[in-house]
């Protein structure tokens, strides 16, 4: 019971600070986009350091679909857990999506006329979730008490080096969808989004079965 | 003793660093408002886990008396040791404002006149102060050597995620009624800041004393 | 087998940084370059704390010619190892310019028109390359655990203290060599640069040799 | 012999920085000095974090004539080894601002005429300088492994809430007067911002010799 309520605030406050520090950063930025992202993704990445200390001892901090599959490809979590996993992100991060909204005074129910489509943003979206999963892999395998630092830093440099800024989580497409601001995009934007991450995470679950499992079983 | 000594200097330059680099930010950042937030956000977090790493194995290096408040109703600090705390705290605030009215050549003597109001400035704060209380709760049951920089990048980022600047401290909000700068408030904003900030940090020790209650105790 | 596919994904990911948030933050940035430099140097000093994380264990994480050669030099690598890790990494970094390309929707192959070139520029390559090599060899002999940070925050800084912006390695100038972008730079440019980096991380291991040597062994 | 050499090479390369990154973040600023001053204050907290983790372990890494005053006024440091440290450092500090100038090809020879003055500027110098000791003493006496992280946020912070981007440091002020660039200050200026952070680090030695002292001693 506590680790879906971990998944639920936590993915809440991802979200909330994703979608209130993109609005916070484009308010204040005078048009200078590249001072507006900079912001989101130092806030972005430094509540993640903050999130996974806090709950990855209770659920594992996943706060995002595609790493909650990543670990159910790997048979370290159940079908069924996984699924309310989704479920619980899902909502969570809806809910932070409107929090974030009350807390700027903007209409709380809101859709993003924001499309990111075309096969550059499906392929940044793919190498963004590739990286995310190999990140936390990778982490796990040698250091895991640096996957905050790792997934954190991760994210900050994603938001820069993709075309997307890197979503990289269907909770996050999914909230984001429902918020007209600096973070959004547009429903119809969101499905290629999610089938890219999927791939990106599977194929990232892949390369790190091969690149990190332990030597003596080779 | 040395303990309310560690509290009055540890929040005197917390909040002369809050005041000081307000100031500095904006006076060289040419009108744009998020470059200054950058800075002053920067700045505060650097500050905290400097004087947090310093003051923590004397004090606790709680510098708020919401987060005074909390240890309170934790039964981990009693209730004269945790007065006197706060009026350390809401004394040290003022004198490091001061400070930084004399470093920047400012009249010492201030009343801001920078309203800050409205319900979603409220939520902001009881959200600022929840999410601060609950990250020191959460590092110190896993973590303790972490708060450091756990309470600093949670500040970090919610000066961008709260339509607040995240102040979540009644003495940052004292000293800050003194000082007609970026980072002031109009005293006639205050009382309901400290009122959001007291219910979050309340909210915030029941949830904490759920989710991270040892599992031998459920 | 692993250990070349650990530097051929490092140095994809982290050219596809280099090249992919150059390209972003120019965009963003609305010809403020202090701002789009900002951005360029703290995705790059991000990605690289993640990738020494990842593939230290695996194979030291290079992603360099020259911090091979300082390997090499100090005895640690055979040559031919250090022979195909160069290969490896030459081409792993021009793949992570071209999936930076497809990302940002440039064509794939293109050739930079930057000049970059002067005394001055080959000095600061030097010492660029001095600094990093210095960094590693210190790091690994004081406290190993602690190079992914060290590396990260030595190249974020070196990034702004020298006037080229600091290649500091062989294999990011031949990609950036392919890339028309922000971080490009001409192939007239590069034989110089690649030379400067050589003789500033020998430099280093001469250094480091005398003056992190066990005290026992003097 | 080698702590004189990390001394030098310390403080040369610190000097380097600061200047380097001024003279870089000053010309790609396009006029906003807070852009300037956060890049500034980034390099020089990041290559702060290198330095001191490298040659801390050799020669304590101090770079800094009132840092070892400090030491020396704690008898941790003799008289005569102090002297040398001092100059070591200050003649380090000027090889330094010199490699700066070749790396972006100004005149060598330089002399500032950027005059920092008046009580506000000393008192600044003095804050700086008390502050950066007692970082250090609280860092060396709670945990010595974190003195580069601190130290290096210490100073990011002071960039910003003094009002003179805290120099606090001798051998940086001398070096400072012989560059007419964003980080200069002119020779008549040089005097009271020394004896400022004589005081300063004078009384934080006082303040931490009671407030760290172990409990045992008492």
């Amino acid at each position: 019971m506590k680790r879906f309520a971990a998944e639920f605030v936590g993915t809440a406050l991802l979200l909330c600070t994703v979608i209130g520090s993109g609005v916070m950063a484009e308010r204040l930025a005078g048009g200078n986009l590249a001072v507006a992202l900079s912001a989101n993704a130092a806030a972005t990445g430094a509540i993640l350091y903050v999130l996974i200390s806090l709950f990855g001892p209770i659920s594992g901090a996943h706060f995002n679909p595609v790493v909650t599959l990543a670990f159910a490809l790997r048979g370290e979590i159940g079908p069924g857990v996984a699924a309310v996993y989704a479920g619980v992100q899902a909502v969570g991060g809806i809910v932070g999506a409107w929090l974030a909204h009350l807390m700027f005074e903007l209409p709380v129910l809101q859709v993003s006329d924001h499309p990111r489509e075309g096969p550059a943003q499906w392929l940044s979206e793919g190498v963004a979730a590739f990286g995310l999963v190999l990140t936390i892999l990778g982490g796990l395998r040698w250091r895991s008490e640096r996957v905050p630092s790792l997934v954190a830093l991760y994210i900050c440099a994603a938001y820069w080096f993709t075309a997307s800024t890197s979503f990289a989580n269907p909770a996050a497409v999914f909230a984001r969808t429902l918020s007209n601001t600096f973070a959004g995009i547009a429903p119809a934007s969101a499905l290629p989004f999610v089938l890219a991450q999927v791939a990106g995470a599977a194929l990232a679950v892949g390369v790190a079965h091969w690149l990190f499992r332990p030597e003596s079983a080779q």
